[in-house]
C-alpha cells in the first residue's frame, strides 16, 4: 500500500500544502512546502506535482493559500481576490481538465459562501475554503479506492500485469487509478508480478511507477517500451492495465503515447486490456477518439536527455504525448461507478450517467 | 548516399586502420586511428566500431596490424604470432559471429601463404594479408550493394518507411543492410520519408541511424519506440525494414529488441515487414527461432542514463538485447543472393544454399 502522501495540507486554514517533489524521484524522496500561490504554480508547471487528479486536488488547496492573502479585506473583496488567483493558477498547465474543474468548484463554493455570509469573518471564510479543498481531496481518495475495489478481480493471482506510464498513487491523492486495483489485490493477499514500461520520452514508468510499487513492497520489474511484445510472447503478461486522459462516448480512450501499441500487442496475444479511470475522464460530447486533440510536444524531449544530445542536431521528431486506443481493443473500463464491459456507448452511458 | 567511411585502411601494409568513432556520434563526427592490435581491441569492445559486418571487416585489418609486429621473424614464427593475436582479438566481443568468421578467414589465408611460401619476405606476407583484409572489406561493400539492389523495389515511392536500431552504413563497410535499399531508392530518385525508432536502451536509432540518414540528405524523422503504433495508425508507414542478427532455417529472425513488437503492429495495420540481411546471417542448423539464445544485458543500461539514475535503486530489469520475429510476420527477407518471399525453409534453402 501507499506509504507516502502525494500531497497534504498541514495545519489549519493558516497552514500550507506539502508535496512529494516528483521531479527528484527516484533518486531522492523529498517533500516540499508550498506556502504561496506562486510556489504552487511553479510546482505544477515544473511537474513537482503531476497527474490530472493530483493537480486538481493541489489547485483546490491553492485557493486556501490565496485566501491567506486576504487579511483585512471585506468578504466581497476577498472573493474577488480569490477569483483572480484562481485564474492565475489555471494557467499553470493548459490541458489538465481536473485543474479547471477543481478551481471552478472552489470559486463556486467561495461565491456561495460570500453571498450567504457577507459579514462573516475572514477566518470563517478561510475555514470554509479549506473544508471545500479537503472535500475534493477526500473525494479523490475515495474515487481511487472504489476503482481499486471494482478492478481488483481483474488482477490475476500468480499472474503478471503490465502497466504503462504512471497512473498510480503519485498521480492522485489516493492510490491511483490503474495501480489502485493492484494495491487492492495486494491487500487481499494475491501474489503477482507487475511489469512497468519505462515510458519514453519522460520515463514516468521508470521514475515514478517503478518507485511507488517498490515502495509498496510489490514485485516490480522495469522494461523498455519496445520489450513489451517480447514479454507477452514469453507468456509473462496475463493482463494489461493503464489509465486514461480522455475517453470518448464510444469508449475510444486517449492515454500516454504507447498505450495504443500495447493494446494491439495484447490483442494479438489474447491478453485482456483494461483501462482504469474516474468517470470525470469521460467526454460524452465527443463521439469517437478521432475527435480527441493530441498534443505534440517539443523535439528536445526525445532528442536530448538531461541536457545531453542523443540525436543529431536539427533532427525532425515525432513526439505526440498521447495516442488513442480503439474501444474494440479494450476489454473493460474500470471506473469508480462500476466496470464498463465491453466498452460501448450504451454501456458507458448506463454506468457514467447514473 | 554514404558520405563517410565506417572504417578504412590508410596506406600500404605498414599503414593503419581509421575508424569513424561511433561512441561520439551524433554529437561529434571524428575518426580515430588504430595503429596497434590493442587499440583495435579497445575500439571494438567499447563500440567505437560496431555492427556485426563492420566488426568482422575491422578484425581482418587487425591481423594486418598484428603482422606489423613480426619484424625480423621467420614466416613460420610470424604465422604463430598472428594466430595468437587473432585469438586475442576474438575476445573483444563474445557474440558477433562475423568477428570469428573474419579472423578464421585471415588465419587460414596466412597459413596457406606460409605453407606455400616458407621463404617469402615478411613484406610479401604483410602484403598478402592486407590484400586478404581488403577482400573481406570489398566483399562486405558488395554484399551491401546487392542487398540494396535486391530490396530497392520494396521502398515505396512517396511513401513512409519505418526502421529500428542501426542496420546502416555505420554497421558495415558498405551501405548497410536494412538501409541499403533506402540508399538505392534515393539514387533512383524516389521520394520517401524514413522514420527511425530511437531504439532503447542504447539509442542506436537516435544516435546512428538518424545521423547517417541526415548526413545522406534523406528525409528522416526520429520517434520513441512506443510511438510506432500511433504512427502506423496515422497512415504514415507503408513499409517496415530492419536487419537481423540470426535467422533460423524456418525464417524466424532474431534482431534488436523491439523488432518483434513492430512486426505484430505492422501485421495488424496491413503493412509489409521486411528483413534485410546477408546470407551469412542464416543459421540453418537451427530449426526455429525458439532455439536462438537471447542475450540478457545489464540492468544499468535501462536504469541509468549517462551515469544519471532514472529508476529506483535495486529495481529488477527485463533487458533482452534481442527478440525473435516469427517467419509468418515477415513479408520477405532481402539477401545479397536474392529475395526470399515468403520466408520458409524451402525458399530459404533455395536462395541461400545455391
Amino acid at each position: 500500500m501507499k506509504n507516502f502522501k502525494t500531497l497534504q495540507w498541514i495545519g489549519d486554514a493558516d497552514g500550507f500544502l506539502e508535496l512529494t517533489d516528483q521531479r527528484k524521484l527516484p533518486a531522492e524522496f523529498t517533500t516540499m512546502k508550498c506556502t504561496t500561490v506562486e510556489q504552487l504554480f511553479d510546482a505544477i508547471e515544473t511537474l513537482a506535482v503531476r497527474g490530472a487528479p493530483a493537480i486538481g486536488v493541489a489547485a483546490g488547496f491553492g485557493i486556501c493559500l490565496a485566501a491567506q492573502e486576504t487579511d483585512k479585506l471585506k468578504i466581497s473583496d476577498a472573493l474577488k481576490h480569490i477569483e483572480k488567483r484562481a485564474d492565475f493558477l489555471a494557467k499553470s498547465r493548459p490541458t489538465a481538465v481536473n485543474l479547471f474543474w477543481a478551481l471552478e468548484k472552489m470559486k463556486e463554493s467561495a461565491r456561495d459562501f460570500a453571498e450567504k455570509n457577507p459579514n462573516a469573518s475572514l477566518d470563517a471564510f478561510k475555514n470554509h475554503l479549506l473544508a471545500c479543498a479537503q472535500e475534493i481531496y477526500a473525494h479523490d481518495v475515495e474515487m481511487c479506492a472504489q476503482i481499486g475495489i471494482n478492478g481488483e478481480k481483474f488482477i490475476p493471482d500468480n499472474g503478471g500485469i503490465l502497466t504503462h506510464c504512471n497512473a498510480g498513487a503519485l498521480a492522485t491523492a489516493g492510490n491511483g487509478t490503474a495501480l489502485s486495483p493492484i494495491f487492492e489485490a495486494q491487500k487481499k493477499g494475491k501474489k503477482f508480478k507487475v511489469y512497468a514500461d519505462e515510458t519514453r520520452p519522460l520515463l514516468q514508468g521508470a521514475r515514478l511507477t517503478a518507485w511507488e510499487l517498490q515502495q509498496a513492497g510489490i514485485d516490480v520489474t522495469l522494461l523498455c517500451d519496445n520489450m513489451a511484445g517480447a514479454l507477452m510472447k514469453a507468456g509473462k503478461v496475463n493482463a494489461v492495465i493503464v489509465g486514461a486522459d480522455r475517453i470518448a462516448a464510444n469508449g475510444d480512450a486517449a492515454n500516454k503515447i504507447g498505450t495504443y501499441s500495447l493494446s494491439v500487442l495484447a490483442k494479438a496475444h489474447g491478453i485482456p486490456f483494461y483501462i482504469a479511470a474516474p468517470s470525470s475522464t469521460f467526454d460524452l460530447n465527443i463521439k469517437t477518439g478521432a475527435e480527441i486533440p493530441i498534443e505534440h510536444r517539443h523535439a528536445d524531449e526525445v532528442a536530448c536527455f538531461a541536457g545531453l544530445i542523443t540525436a543529431p542536431k536539427g533532427i525532425k521528431v515525432f513526439n505526440p504525448a498521447f495516442d488513442v486506443t480503439d474501444a474494440q481493443n479494450i476489454t473493460a473500463i474500470i471506473t469508480e461507478r462500476g466496470v464498463i464491459q465491453p466498452p460501448n456507448e450504451q454501456n458507458i452511458r448506463k454506468t457514467i450517467c447514473r
